[in-house]
């Protein structure tokens, strides 16, 4: 049994989200359409992350084990000839047998955009998200490093499918400034429902002065939903990359080495 | 009378074009729209660069004339309230009484930027042309030399609307690679209708290796169409900016200047 890794990018703009829906499109059908016309079977694919609908990727990636022997240099060709133009492989590779590109992530990276100018800007509307109100900056630094590290992330975490441990590691909240664009870029080893855009909230609640540098430890503290910021539309969130540690998933980084699985 | 200008940004996905058509929708209907709706009255706006269908600008300037006192502070918002997301006034200044967009304007600024990749890219696919063929950059800067300077461009000429002299200066034409991107940034004192996107599809045919740089003298000596390269797709181009030199419209560029003119 093959066990084939492919990265994706799309935009997720005319999508609701990744997972498979009875009544709404997502990018898991439209994948899974195009491998079932490729492999002639219908496929299961597991992706790194659910992404939220409407949200994007850039470096997406899913697994799925067949055993049709279609040479590994033409899926991603037949695979792209199939999908709709918002969504693309960008790269294949034969995984190990153990390989499951949510199970042996090790970490994500998450970018979040914010316009943070007067007027809107049309060609940036799909991908960022318009906030007009002046933002204090470097309050909004002082804010994410007290929420860097290791912590109970339940205060930050969606209504739906609420895990049991909400203790996670953000290894890294970097806030970029270039121009009128506002960038979070979010690495952790594991993100609850919704948490890239309740923290980013948050933070632009923080820029606004609507809320104090110094409430977050509180926030946190209390484990309660209602005490952070609204959540930022998922529009402007992109799923940059998943990060895995094993050998045989290693090649999702270093396509050189990439090994074939059995 | 007063003279109002505007700096405006428009997605292009959707229009056929900046300037009036009978049976397509484009940026200067939609506009002219809400102009109607705030001033009470039809008036008719000059475009700084009649944008090809498709096309997009960050950059674009217009001007109208109109003896309603609406305060010119009012006016940017209740235009952006009644205009479609994908177009949007940056800015707006009263113009002096000279002042005409197109006539006024003594250079534009226009970018084209195509992907050079493999795979194409969904987050880009609406403001990059794909090309995935390798490309000989360095070829593409040597071609590039030899378009710019003070020129007969006939040969880079659209067929409608064509000119009776075809002699322009193309001051700058930059070829800047970012990663997989190509990006030319075009500026001159004028440009024939298709002219960057003929340019553009010329230099690449050199960088794909169909054209010999020592070909560029040839073509545009030929002033013959069929002799440059075909022209690339309009939605990899965007007005970036439009300049001008006397005082009443230099408020474009100077903000703080803004005069009101009479």
């Amino acid at each position: 049994m093959r066990n084939i890794a492919l990265l994706l990018e799309y935009d997720g703009t005319r999508y609701a989200g990744f997972q498979l829906q009875k009544n709404a499109l997502t990018v898991q059908e439209v994948l899974e359409r195009a491998i079932r016309h490729i492999f002639r079977e219908r496929l299961r694919v597991h992706p790194a992350g659910r992404t939220d609908s409407g949200a994007h990727a850039v470096g997406q990636v899913v697994n799925f084990r067949t055993s049709r022997a279609i040479p590994l240099q033409k899926i991603l060709p037949a695979l792209n000839s199939r999908l709709p133009e918002d969504v693309r492989v960008k790269r294949v590779w034969e995984a190990g047998a153990s390989f499951h590109a949510r199970f042996s992530a090790r970490g994500k990276v998450y970018r979040y955009t914010v316009l943070n100018s007067r007027v809107a800007r049309p060609l940036l509307r799909a991908s960022t998200y318009h906030c007009p109100d002046r933002l204090d900056i470097s309050r909004v630094r002082r804010a994410a490093r007290l929420l860097t590290g290791r912590r109970d992330f339940r205060a930050f975490e969606g209504a739906r499918n609420r895990q049991k441990n909400a203790v996670r590691t953000l290894r890294r909240l970097r806030v970029k400034k270039r121009g009128e664009l506002l960038e979070f870029e979010l690495e952790g080893d594991g993100f609850l429902t919704h948490m890239v855009r309740n923290v980013v909230g948050t933070l632009l609640e923080v820029g606004r002065g609507k809320l104090a540098v110094e409430e977050l430890p509180r926030i946190l503290r209390s484990r309660d939903r209602r005490q952070a910021g609204p959540a930022v539309p998922a529009k402007g969130l992109v799923l940059q990359e998943v990060r895995y540690a094993t050998r045989e998933s290693r090649a999702a980084a270093h396509p050189a080495g990439q090994s074939r699985g059995t």
